[in-house]
């Protein structure tokens, strides 16, 4: 049972209220291969850089398990590069670099050593690639799960909304799900969304953390309060990553395995957010994924006392 | 097991994106008795109203178990009215008139008949007044909890926090719990509360649910996600009284208890947004409160699955 994850594997600089990276690692392919990997013997990566991307970098997420066949290298050019800026609630930043570089010709070809990839995601990226890929797997994997972001929804809406009407389940923020629908309501916008085609979808909230819809059911899951939000950078794919992680180590893609499967989610996401980029996530144990679980049930576990 | 509620009863006249409600019964210690009169038999009420205040309203409290004896009437004069309009986010809102009228004299004497109260929450209200309150008692009730407002941080702070530190549990907004602290961390600024007295702290987020904190201890209790919220006036403190509601009847205040009690607070307070008012209040059933229950735990609870 393996999970192809597709996405941008890049360089990011960030500054927050607390620090200063520099130029670190980063991209959605790479948060979520991190993320799964801790669940998943074999995640297959599709992505692409320069050549001035770290081999070392490509060793240690061949040495967690994840295969990168489907990761074009090519060697004259620049990876992609972002650098932003966070404000002090952390759940804003403004862009201060985009530099395409190798992203600009991204058209991913899946390797047929792939093929037989029961889970599927798709970071976010042009919606044209994501349903290239959709398109490439000759038997449709078993789920299928996309992320995507307002700037598709302003420059290629017909295109996004094509592929969103092939996934099974759809990730967007809270602003996202209002742009996507005109409805103020998640509740409302939610119902819309799955008119589109998806059966399941997940509204991110950053702090406030997630909401998972299917057909009339809705389940919340919080995000882990934490001292001090050092760098939330990545942490909606970490999110995803866990998410998509746990639903393939457990092969069951009922509701009440997802409910599992975005707490697995947020609690991954808590780790990434402590430290800068995948820091965090490169070194935090199954000992301590546990632990934070459990820390997940004392959150929310209550005793039914009905009146 | 008895318990008392002061605060407010007003006249409210409220604007939001659905309608206008034109002149409404309102006020904090309105919406707290209503909420907790579903859980508790004796509800000591202590307030005041002007002659303008509707005798059918008093009535209808008192047919719900609430005793009146304390809501001083001044036949002569005018009850507090207060004049909002909400944006469209219904998170934030403009005051669009606040007449005190009887809030300006607000000296209130609690009755002996209430001496007994095991259970007292103080609305928000001038600290001065909350402190005399609590100075009444001959006996200090079992558990004392209390509102306030960012207005008092900012006109009262050290009457402010010499109330805060005779009580047991203290309801904060999230943005007052930065204020009161400088901490925009609500973790480190949860710590830096308690330890200025209250054992407990709830640190409110409007639809984004509500923090309980104890020690070292965190639970989180989403908000119901509604397809629409019609009027979020006196959410917060029919919370609060579906809270102490539920602890008054349980007569159980250990932290485990207070968690179903901060979920039965959210599901008073999802019925509260549901109409203009106290309107949804007035008419619930408990066959509604127990199906809402049941909501809640469909909505947070999830088979634990460790790694």
């Amino acid at each position: 049972m393996s999970l192809t994850v597709v996405g941008t594997m890049a360089f990011d600089d960030i500054e927050t209220p607390f620090g200063k990276s520099d130029k670190i690692i980063g991209g959605s392919a790479t948060f979520i291969a991190w993320a799964a990997s801790n669940f998943v013997d074999q995640v297959n990566q599709v992505s692409i850089v320069g050549g001035d991307f770290p081999q070392s970098e490509l060793d240690a997420l061949s040495a967690r398990g994840v295969k990168l066949d489907g990761v074009e290298v090519k060697k004259d050019e620049k990876t992609f590069f972002w650098a932003g800026k966070y404000h002090m609630d952390m759940n804003t930043r403004d862009t201060l670099a985009t530099e395409l570089n190798v992203l600009a010709a991204f058209n991913p070809t899946i390797p047929a050593s792939y093929q037989e990839s029961d889970f599927l995601i798709l970071g976010n990226l042009t919606p044209q690639v994501q349903k290239s890929v959709i398109e490439q797997f000759t038997t449709r994997p078993k789920l299928i799960v996309m992320d995507t972001m307002n700037f598709w929804m302003e420059t290629a809406l017909e295109d996004l909304k094509k592929v969103i009407s092939m996934v099974d389940v759809l990730l967007v923020n809270d602003s996202e799900a209002r742009q996507l629908t005109g409805e103020y309501s998640l509740v409302k916008a939610a119902k819309q969304i799955m008119a589109m085609g998806p059966r399941y979808l997940i509204i991110k909230k950053g702090e406030h953390g997630a909401l998972l819809f299917n057909e009339n059911h809705v389940f919340f899951a919080p995000a882990m309060p934490l001292d001090d939000v050092f760098d939330p950078t990545g942490a909606g794919d970490t999110f995803a990553g866990g998410f998509i992680g746990h639903l393939a180590r457990t092969k069951d893609i009922s509701f009440e395995n997802m409910k599992t499967a975005i707490i697995v989610g947020s609690a991954m996401a808590s780790f990434c957010v402590e430290k800068f980029g995948v820091t965090r996530l490169r070194e935090v144990t199954k000992e301590e994924i546990s632990a934070r679980l459990e820390q997940f049930v004392q959150l929310v576990n209550f005793d039914i006392d009905l009146v």
